[in-house]
């Protein structure tokens, strides 16, 4: 059955889900009233009609710039660089971050021949040469690539005036001190904060 | 940014897709060059406007009946009854049987109010009625559900001379022992088989 066979291999290509994962969307779906598929399909097309990068800070954008460029009530002067759009989202949910952002579009990975030249950091360069800014939040995933890049950012950014800080390491809320691994702890024990 | 919002949201419609996994595939897409949206896209409604049930078993079909129904080398005296379209997807897997399939459309679930109308019940009796049916293979799920609606399905053909059978019951090959649950043991105990 060509149809159905098209449908599960292009799920297949999603990230994380298996043959047998799509097997079963397409299944539910074909189960499903015909503009439940409809629905997602025009989804898809719109989204890949709309969705551009945002040429100031490479965040998924709508429009010419992508919503928190636009909007004037972001602080200009504090910029968080993350690797990937999905990184803006992260930060947004703690609802604590009233900068702008830097997407690098990925960290280094020289082994898979990632070199600086394929991530936006002239553009954070440039941006921060501009003169604007005063601080930058180094937000790469706490991975190995993660701190390989954020330390390449620093020392790119050693010859301008900005202060450069890097998200805080320690336990994680809500966890259970069982789980967390002894690195994390390691940190959490370094960054150690008086309580009276 | 509601192109991508409507896109996670339709995601995470699909069943074992929560909004967590909804963002991240959508973030992966739109990373992706846009033909790769436009494919899953173009396969969705392909899907959505080929894809039928087969109005003979009940499996989706692409034509006017499904390829197995169509198929002459299919044995036409034993009939496979399953729950849902996946279940002939997984019987075909085993690359063993080799008759046709009644698909039931679900299970009988009283308390959701899922009775024996709701199901494909009468088109079963039917075709058992026909005549050229020799055998029925009970498959519906090994979940409390399936077995109401296995029971139901054999005291339903009581009243034809059809033998009616059902899977077996037993240790999942390549299973640990130590994993399998006390019901199944107990099943593949009482249907222990010689060996010498």
């Amino acid at each position: 059955m060509s149809a159905v066979d098209d449908l599960i291999t292009e799920f297949a290509k999603l990230p994380g889900i298996g043959r047998k994962t799509a097997q079963r969307l397409t299944f539910h779906l074909l189960q499903q009233p015909p503009d439940r598929l409809r629905r997602l399909a025009s989804a898809l097309v719109s989204a890949s009609d709309k969705v551009r990068a945002c040429p100031e800070c490479g965040n998924l954008a709508e429009g010419e710039r992508c919503e928190i460029c636009r909007d004037p009530r972001r602080d200009q002067a504090i910029l968080c660089v993350v690797e990937e759009p999905s990184g803006v989202l992260v930060m947004e949910r703690s609802g604590e971050f009233r900068g702008r952002y830097h997407v690098l579009g990925g960290h280094l990975d020289p082994l898979s021949g990632i070199g600086p030249d394929a991530l936006r950091l002239d553009l954070l360069l440039r941006r921060v040469q501009g003169g604007e800014i005063r601080e930058v939040i180094l937000a790469t995933n706490p991975s190995m690539e993660g701190e390989v890049t954020a330390t390449y950012v620093q020392q790119l950014l050693s010859g301008t005036d900005v202060r450069v800080t890097r998200l805080a390491r320690g336990l994680p809320v809500g966890g259970d001190l069982e789980y967390v691994d002894g690195v994390t702890l390691a940190h959490a024990l370094v960054a150690r904060q008086e309580v009276r």
